[in-house]
């Protein structure tokens, strides 16, 4: 049968299941990666699951999330991550390398490979014709340890792109036309496969820009063919051995169509505070701009720099506006610097900062109250810039640098000039002795893991009751973002290999007294969500933290595919609503009363409790692989459990 | 007579009292500078007295120091200050022009002026030859309203340099012998003016090394002549209109000397955790290294980064070492940009930083608990990294950069190397573009602050009473820094604008109950400290701060100088043991019981208590104009009553 690319990557790396969508599969796992803000706890899991060695072919441990070091908390992490690295067998990327995605894309993408990482912009690696996965840190630490990837069999959409974008549009407002058509639950159990002769006209990193945001869709994976696009890209980076060429085999089907007359679009922009809020620029001009920020996984090729710096190039940034630059990597740095639009940047009152993720994550960069900040970078949920009333919109360099010069969001085809053509090199830079390469066996295991006085151990959970009452602790309503649930910015993030300290900040900006309420309750409780609960990053915090403070279930009207897989990988039950308007039923307070839980759970996909002498019917949709592991209290719980029974 | 350098700057600038050493003289001032995290202060000092328009020639609000923007906390800071600094008519340089004292020196010192400046690194324009005085943020305010200066005459100090520096030997040597012969209070009460044929190696950066950490050595000011370096300096800079010769009189004398022998120095380093701690690096090679950082106002200059990048190219930074590199300004890293330095700095493995003040008053770049952090900055104090353990040493570029590479305190002469030639351009990179000159009058007038919610107005102060009772809340030791007394960090500074908050952080690494004692005590207090309370930082935090908790008396060995000043200008009354001895006797709870104090102020220098029934006696250095300030309550609450008499 004539296969599509996500097919021929899943089939060739099928391990159980079959490609039947909803059903789970077992997918073999090539390459893993983990950034500090979640490779603390994987680091933390590989330990308790005591691996010697891990079993996949390349991982990497960057440090790119948090980089302020405003106290010790900071750099003894990346040291405890850099021992964890030596000890376990990893490739490590320091402090100053730049922005995961890209860096791995460059250094060790390789068409036709898996990829799983702890960070939800994972995805990014399809545009080099990967599989590439944003899951929990606990399935990054399991594929370590050689375990395969389980996921629900998604759809496949074929996006067909069609025609040539025209001036002062790019790469973002393709993904922007996406969000705009299908919202941030658009993509939600697919892979997103973008074919057509469109694709002539994207590089490979145009592509990760459209990969990446792949995740804001809520799509499992997007993928693009290994083409000659992919090729050049290779060979730019010094790494032309490492191309396999996969393209779609003539009469591949897809579940699922759509298309994109690329001639047809325009400068979009996301408004605040969802990237599904996705506008014309044009009609967003009455607007005042106090920051511009570029940088991110979201737009981190070297064009993306480039081409801000030839608008920018002999003019002033506008007054009122701080421009801050956040160079991908040292090697695009080192581009940067090579071929002169490092110096017109500086010369036009940019900001250059360090390279990494900075204030895409909340550290640092923080915008005044209610002013308007665009930026480059794939997410604007509330408070994410590290400002709880925060006005941030997503847009194209392009967007971006006409802003920093107005001071107001313009459309850049409003600006009296030229489009730019920017003239890449035709070798990138390519500094590979700042990568930290995995130490021998042997070695490898004398290292100890170096670990500072804020990094705990890993948490006992228990098993799942037969019986229990939960009171509704917390009722939310649609799209929560783990976000929302685990914050991170600069005040949250430096707990993050801390789960007593850092569970203190759950949900803090959507009701401030519910930490403290769900530690006081004996005995767990629930928590009610609406739709798409759990969007957005893949942090484990944000399972792991209300799992420490009490939470044993979670129902919602439909969750969000990383943080439900979380969700069951630490032992919570994640139910749907049988009928939705028991949304509305049930408050914050009723005590749900599950009876016989275990036998329900094995018995089928319905789930009862009674409240307030009311019955209520729930579903959930665990494989019979995630309903043993919600048992025993998680997949930590289960293994020692199966490591004790292979024992006696 | 034949006048020193110094004494032709006082003179020229003398408008009371004579130059006798010990009595108050006022100076006349042509320039200020303010920086951000003691700039909130100023401004809302300046709208305190109803200033309409400054009246000095050229002041200048810098944003260096906090840049981070964890919140919208310090972006609001920035818009407040952008905001004041259009309505008061000062020049506004925006957060990334760089650190104030370099950028200073290159766009505004002037040979012959006098300038002052709420940094204690003022002095740095010393090298300018220009009086340059670090003071108390009111003090600015005042000199900005066209009050003059106000400070006890100093003695002058004369340091003869001869001969030439050896290879591997700098500018930061020279001050770390000053400090190694005369330590961290060597200087108080002293103009040191450096001469002799030794001048002629030493660039006008090279000098405001040396000049800058004059505050360490605790000195009231540094001066250099204004000669050929200078010049040079000046037009390299493109403002060789700005050059006046100011050199020392034939036969000029000095109230004191010494000399340094240039070509017998070595590579020097102070160890943690005082400036003043400093030995030969040679004695401490068994130490190993985690973080090198090159920047600040201590070793501003291109020079100090280009040695270090030619150090380094071609090598790689040590695995263990985070190298990280805060280029001073636009217009150093412009310049780092086209002579090649940035690319190697780079490509050897440095974390390029923005431009700024950054981890020297820390903020970002904390280090590790106990793990050595080497640096170009001027400070060491404990905990002053933002690590409450930390093991901070400073040194010279050379040995920092030794220290990268090797992972060791390294002796950069044991480097198999030559020792390189830096060749600066003709001309450095000038970008005025980014610098906001003053607004016209008119417009000026039609300004309005613009306050975010974290900036509260100044607290109003009490008159001194007559009869008070104070017991000792705190008993400290010797040396105690304003680092102490009021840290920075990122925990704290975001909190300058906003003194009820801030207050909550006082002495809070000495004795994490005293502030909470303090706000629960009624009827005020006092703190007894040893010798040189009070060094380093100019932050008038450090007296408000402790005054809004109810200090109202500072009874101490001996004072530095800004601190000695910030109390009176706040209303706190500062005293020195008559018996020394008695510091043994006093403790921690006892009460002290004033009576008929105002009178005791007015009568002499005498102020005599009692506590637990016996006498103590002690002295006061105030002049009559500091005694009227204490007595009103502070120069704020005295301004208002002077207002109120001039109405009535």
């Amino acid at each position: 049968m004539a296969e599509n690319v996500a097919q021929k990557l899943i089939s060739s790396h099928l391990e159980s299941g079959t490609m039947t969508p909803g059903n789970e599969i077992g997918v073999r796992i090539d390459q893993t990666l983990t950034q500090d803000a979640t490779g603390t706890l994987v680091a933390l899991e590989l330990e308790a699951l005591g691996l010697d060695r891990i079993r996949t072919d390349t991982s990497v441990q960057y440090v790119d999330h948090n980089l302020l070091q405003t106290d010790e908390k900071n750099p003894e992490d990346h040291m405890f991550l850099r021992s964890a690295a030596q000890r376990f067998g990893l490739w490590f990327s320091p402090a100053g390398n730049g922005v995961s995605h890209p860096v791995h894309q460059s250094r060790f993408g390789k068409p036709g490979a898996t990829l799983i990482g702890s960070d939800s912009h994972t995805c990014a690696a399809g545009a080099l014709g990967m599989l590439a996965i944003g899951v929990g840190g606990l399935e990054v630490a399991m594929a370590m340890a050689g375990d395969p990837l389980y996921i629900a069999a998604p759809q496949v959409m074929g996006v067909e792109l069609t025609g040539e974008l025209p001036p002062w549009v790019s790469a973002k407002d393709v993904i922007l036309e996406m969000l705009r058509r299908h919202g941030v639950k658009g993509g939600a159990g697919k892979i997103i496969e973008y074919h057509g002769e469109g694709l002539r006209g994207l590089s490979a990193m145009d592509r990760h820009v459209i990969a990446n945001m792949g995740a804001e869709l809520g799509a499992t994976a997007t993928v693009f063919p290994a083409d000659d696009a992919v090729r050049e890209f290779l060979e730019a980076s010094d790494r032309g051995e490492d191309f396999t060429r996969i393209v779609a085999d003539e009469g591949a089907e897809y579940d699922l169509t759509d298309s994109i007359d690329l001639s047809a679009l325009e400068p979009l922009i996301a408004a605040p505070s969802s990237p599904g809020n996705v506008r014309p620029v044009r009609e967003c001009t009455d607007e005042e701009v106090f920051q511009v920020v570029i940088g991110s996984s979201a737009n981190p090729g070297l064009r993306d720099f480039a081409v801000v710096s030839q608008i920018l190039e002999g003019r002033q940034v506008h007054g009122q506006v701080s421009l801050d630059v956040n160079p991908t990597s040292r090697e695009i740095l080192a581009d940067l610097i090579a071929g002169g639009w490092l110096t017109s940047l500086v010369g036009s009152g940019a900001r250059i900062h360090q390279s990494g993720c900075m204030g895409c994550i909340g550290m640092g960069q923080a915008p005044a109250v209610g002013r308007n900040s665009l930026r480059t970078m794939p997410r604007n949920f509330p408070g994410r810039s590290g400002t709880d009333e925060d006005a941030v919109w997503l847009c194209s360099p392009e967007t971006a640098a006409a802003a920093a010069l107005t001071g107001r969001i313009t459309d850049p085809r409003d600006l009296d000039m030229d489009y730019p053509q920017v003239r890449l090199p035709e070798k990138f830079s390519a500094n590979r002795s700042m990568l930290v390469p995995p130490l021998p066996v042997e070695e490898a295991r004398e290292v100890e893991l170096v670990k500072g006085s804020n990094i705990s151990s890993l948490p006992d959970f228990e098993p799942l009751p037969e019986d229990i009452d939960l009171e509704i602790l917390l009722k939310v309503g649609d799209n929560v973002s783990t976000d929302e649930i685990m914050p991170a910015g600069s005040r949250v993030l430096p707990y993050r290999s801390n789960i007593p300290k850092i569970s203190e900040f759950v949900y803090i900006q959507v009701d401030d007294t519910y930490a403290t309420r769900a530690a006081a309750h004996d005995g767990g409780h629930a928590i009610v969500g609406g739709e798409n609960y759990g969007q957005g990053s893949s942090r484990e915090h944000a399972v792991i933290a209300p799992r420490y403070l009490g939470l044993r279930i979670v129902i919602a009207k439909s969750l969000a595919r990383i943080h439900w897989q979380n969700l069951a990988n630490f032992g919570v039950l994640a139910l749907e609503f049988a009928t939705e308007d028991d949304y509305e039923t049930l408050s914050q307070g009723d005590v749900l009363e599950f009876r016989g839980l275990r036998d329900q759970l094995g018995a089928g996909e319905t789930i009862s409790a009674e409240a307030g002498g009311r019955s209520f019917e729930f579903r959930h949709t665990l494989s019979p692989r995630q309903i043993d592991m919600v048992l025993a209290g998680g997949r930590i719980a289960q293994r020692a459990q199966q490591e004790a029974e292979r024992k006696s």
